[in-house]
């Protein structure tokens, strides 16, 4: 058994790589890029489960986590961000190393980069396809040709072609509506590719949420697909239908420290600070910040029904279970729960532990 | 001005530096012990700012924050959080080093901490008085004897008197509710200590939530107060009138990365990785990260009506804003944002930056 003696976030290896071969055979069968998103995971060690299957080419959201995976021999990275201008001694340290691959959205951004850029980059110009997050619309034409003529003007800035987000598929009720985002936001890059494809003959379209990229199957109209969080996934990916509770790669192991059982409770030492606090919201239970799992070994098996995380304070987590649950339970005892959103359980822990307890970096 | 160039947590000095000192004002007007909660900033630095003033006992939530502080010689630690005896060898060495004041509330508690214990320990019976987190419920008089007994068993354990935290006043609406709330939970303990102080002449009774400690004026019947939130504040404690807008003494200084004029909207480098994700419901405004603030200086001035942050993801913060005020923004640019829970901001951020650019610690 593992020695858990505080919360700690579990990650089987073994589902993990499941996990991490499954998507890179789908963009095999495509004939697509695999290009990682490493914010889920931010560990170099997990990177190299990715590299050990060939994959070299990967997406970050920041110059941090660029520099991070750069200092791992990573020599092709993506930051799928508005460029932050006021980096750019990171920017320029980075371009020198790597392939160093930008994101802008406005003229502003591209003149910006020209006061101070000093090696090559390449220019992604963002579409927003529906999320209205970031991006230009990809019907404002006259604004991305406006764009492009400004990158022209630059010897060390090179055009590499369209990219989206299409971050709305989170907010799918079902596999449709999933369906529908991906279809959509592809024929809007397309239509994209279609119109500039003759002045630039290699201008190349990146897309890859992980709900698409879980339920699609046909990507061979783009070139390469980003999806991230799919290293691990979380129940919000199991709500809307992007994975199967047994595809979750990472479980929160929290001691018990109080039990309250004139309410059904038990308080874990686990809250806010452990899980972060983003929230599912469940037909059956209300708010839920985690679902108890059976603890199995080194591991953990299915879902315990009607168990799971209510409230959580900053260090305290309570959970509501059953009552012939709580009486097998004692203070000391170790619960396993598996996360609502494991990008930010997985920041907010800043380690993981793995099933043979061998301590994994992140960032 | 400070060099921003990603987001960061600016600490207001001076502001913090009044807020400590309005509070233990009010503890020396009421005779009590002043034992603040370091869980809020979790900085030796801060920590030195209450020291600078003459206090010597400190609240923590974790061991290992207790372990942070101990190293910078803060000899008298109440964790206050149902003991995590599985954190035995933890126990033992800052039980050898400090006075460790520990909370229990169970049989179970006792007994296992009888297990393990090496120095002398001060125990602190968690009292529920009303948040039905943990403790017992105060009318419980019977389970508390059998506690007590249990501790008489050790040589190693002291009885150290009863704890509340009266953590419902942050759901308070009112300054009313909130004084109802203080005087109900104080209350209650009054008639424990009645009840027992024929058998335990030196029981101390600890309370202490911020926005008590704020509001009332009268703690003169329990022996010490431990508000934590109070040195920064944030705009959670505006909302239920525990400070004032210019008492708040954090705000988070994030680099503009894109605008969208179309949608009165601006994007930052700042989301949820660094503000994390308590929310504010406002009446105007609907759902809230944190209100935007004019830069002033190196510092912040008062609040930008109708300027707030509506959306985060990872790393993108999405703000909402009067278009008079985008037009005058650029990319590179840096607003400051007040938070909504400076704990849990604090904690994403894990350091501060002083208004003279220095570097301030976080566990």
């Amino acid at each position: 058994m593992l020695k858990i003696t505080k919360p700690s976030l579990v990650l089987n290896e073994k589902i993990c790589k499941q996990n991490i071969r499954r998507m890179h055979e789908k963009a095999l069968r495509n004939n697509v890029d695999f290009r990682p998103h490493f914010k889920t995971h931010q560990s170099k060690v997990v990177g190299r489960w990715f590299r050990e299957r060939g994959i070299s080419k990967i997406t970050v959201s920041s110059l941090e986590m660029a520099t991070y995976f750069a200092e791992d021999d990573w020599n092709d990275i993506t930051v799928a961000f508005p460029v932050n201008i006021l980096e750019y001694e990171l920017i320029n340290l980075l371009a020198a190393k790597i392939d160093l691959n930008l994101v802008v959205e406005s003229v502003q951004h591209v003149e910006a980069l020209s006061k101070f850029i000093k090696s090559n980059v390449n220019l992604f110009i963002k579409i927003d396809t529906g999320y209205h997050r970031t991006g230009i619309a990809s019907k404002h034409v006259a604004e991305i040709e406006k764009i492009l003529k400004e990158i022209e003007r630059y010897d060390k800035m090179n055009f590499y072609g369209f990219l989206d987000h299409a971050g709305h598929s989170y907010y799918a009720k079902s596999k449709a509506d999933i369906h529908k985002i991906h279809k959509e936001s592809i024929q809007e890059l397309l239509a994209l590719k279609k119109y500039f494809i003759g002045s630039f003959p290699n201008l190349k379209l990146s897309t890859g949420d992980t709900p698409s990229c879980s339920i699609a199957e046909d990507f061979t109209a783009v070139n390469e697909i980003r999806p991230g969080n799919f290293v691990f996934y979380d129940l919000t990916q199991v709500a809307i239908s992007s994975c199967r509770v047994d595809q979750i790669a990472v479980a929160m192991a929290c001691p018990i420290v109080a039990i309250h059982e004139d309410r059904n409770e038990i308080i874990i030492y686990g809250g806010a600070a452990h899980f972060s606090k983003d929230v599912l919201i469940d037909d059956l239970d209300g708010k839920s910040y985690g679902y108890l799992v059976e603890s199995k070994g080194n591991t953990w098996g299915d879902i315990i029904p009607q168990a799971f995380l209510k409230k959580l304070s900053q260090e305290h987590g309570t959970i509501v279970a059953p009552m012939e649950y709580i009486k097998r339970k004692a203070i000391g005892d170790i619960v396993y729960i598996l996360p609502v959103h494991s990008c930010m359980t997985a920041l907010a822990m800043r380690e993981y532990i793995s099933t043979d307890a061998k301590i994994i970096d992140h960032l």
